[in-house]
């Protein structure tokens, strides 16, 4: 099979980086896998790892010849990069990214693209706690769903290759405005962050309550929102930053809502409560028909909870 | 070897007294155990599952004889259970419980039970998101923490033979006040269930992003809440009405910090964020270092995370 991309490069060698490498290999959707990184540590990962064919900190001389470029670093990131690379690109070639905001990113890439060069920001929605090229894995994007938002009268043939490479990746591909994209993002990832972060913190400072029985007693529900608490600080620091209003906007509606619960629980309205408790368990039902969870109680964690000895 | 106890009624066969049921033959640490429920059809269930050596729908005849009695009901259905059962328990009967409140079952359980008998609240702090008979397993309270709140003066010895019963299913224990307790499970497992629930029905509630949007994407951190806010209505509307104080303190807490949090991002304060970021990762190092939860990315959910093609 001729190869969607004749020659990729990835910039920036994270989770998300190093995981498109595995799976870009591992699918033989790509000729040439060229591996870029500003960071030497980072460079001598890679190669060691052996998940490209070339490897690089010169990230110049990466893009020189490439068909696809796709820009894998924190969101805050990106217009540095593409103001370093933007003059060497070649005429035709695409450049796309993986930033968890899309209005920031095309306001940040866009300025630096000569005519000729292709945008078609995406962002594969998948990850997991843990960052850093030894954290990805070839089947990250399998099942998951990549959201791209060309800007308008993009070069449709520009727009199916990223379509065809993400698809090729094992992903399935959603096309909307940058806008919509991050209101939605807002509430299906950036906002879940928000509270856990906060939780978490809020837990760590409390005096009433020590730490150690913060820890030991986890198990009672705490533990799930430390997975993404502990989700990398200079990714999420950049998502927030660069997507203000939608978040601004939907904590100020999860305010509210938690006011009317809290409220709830101080008069003793018990109907109300039971009433929203019946309510969001549909939603995980068809989370999980959906395939984007597992039915496993505890998300089949390995612990007891994960065995079948009923 | 002599069991702990030789006849165990548990009351309210769901998810928790199910799993002391199973937990406690596997174990061999009670003599006969018999499973009482007021609700026929869940008898029935238990009869075909096998579990107890006696069923019935009885609670009266069902404590008769018992030696140890541990309440498995919803915390708002503690009191009416020890109304009927307190005149028909033997002298010198152990009675206990599994409440995730304990200051309200103290208060409502205590005046119901005679002179002579003992009365040790215990709250196993483990679980997952499914209920009923079918939901239980025996390596539920393995490796997890059971907190003991024995009021002052009770029987050395009784608060001995539920802290042995516990240790013999497998679970670590704890003592403490019931005051302490509710302030300590407020942060760690009743918060966390009702900002779940909360950023459910926001996500819900939304008319500019649609259901479907929110299911598709939730693999970006949304899906993670959805586990506890699919957990049993009745149970939390019980926890939440009987731990009003506690509650209420911590969600006043969260409030402040996610308040100060939004305005960090308002007003761009990147190294603020970032601060936050970096402490809130010690949390879950320090949570999977002591057992209560996995290192395995996703939580080791049976997607392409869990696997181990790196």
């Amino acid at each position: 099979m001729k190869p969607l991309v004749n020659r990729l490069t990835l910039i920036g060698l994270g989770l998300i980086g190093s995981s498109i490498a595995r799976a870009a290999r591992l699918k033989h959707v790509v000729g040439t896998i060229v591996a870029a990184d500003g960071n030497a540590a980072v460079c001598e990962r890679v190669r060691a790892l052996g998940i490209a064919d070339e490897v690089t900190d010169d990230l110049v001389a990466a893009v020189k010849d490439a068909d696809c470029v796709i820009l894998c670093v924190p969101v805050g990131a990106n217009g540095a990069v593409a103001a370093i690379i933007g003059p060497h690109l070649k005429p035709g070639a695409i450049v796309s990214d993986v930033g968890s905001v899309k209005g920031a990113v095309v306001r940040d890439v866009a300025p630096h693209l000569p005519a000729g060069v292709h945008f078609v920001p995406a962002h594969p929605v998948a990850g997991t706690e843990y960052s850093g090229p030894d954290a990805g894995f070839a089947t990250l994007f399998e099942n998951r769903w990549c959201i791209l938002t060309p800007p308008e009268g993009q070069d449709a043939a520009a727009i199916e290759r990223v379509q065809r490479l993400w698809e090729g990746l094992g992903a399935n591909v959603e096309t909307m405005s940058a806008q919509h994209h991050d209101l939605v993002l807002a509430i299906t990832s950036h906002v879940p962050h928000l509270i856990a972060y906060n939780l978490v913190g809020t837990a760590y400072d409390l005096e009433s309550v020590v730490e150690s029985e913060v820890i030991k007693f986890s198990a009672g529900g705490f533990r799930d929102s430390t997975r993404l608490a502990s989700s990398d600080p200079t990714m999420w620091r950049d998502v927030f930053l660069n997507n203000k209003e939608a978040v601004l906007e939907m904590v100020a509606r999860f305010n509210e809502d938690l006011a009317a619960l809290a409220r709830m629980i101080r008069w003793g309205d018990g109907d109300g409560l039971y009433d929203l408790f019946t309510r969001t368990r549909a939603i995980r039902r068809s989370i999980i028909a959906s395939g984007q969870d597992t039915a496993a109680p505890n998300f089949g964690r390995g612990d007891g909870t994960a065995k079948t000895d009923r």
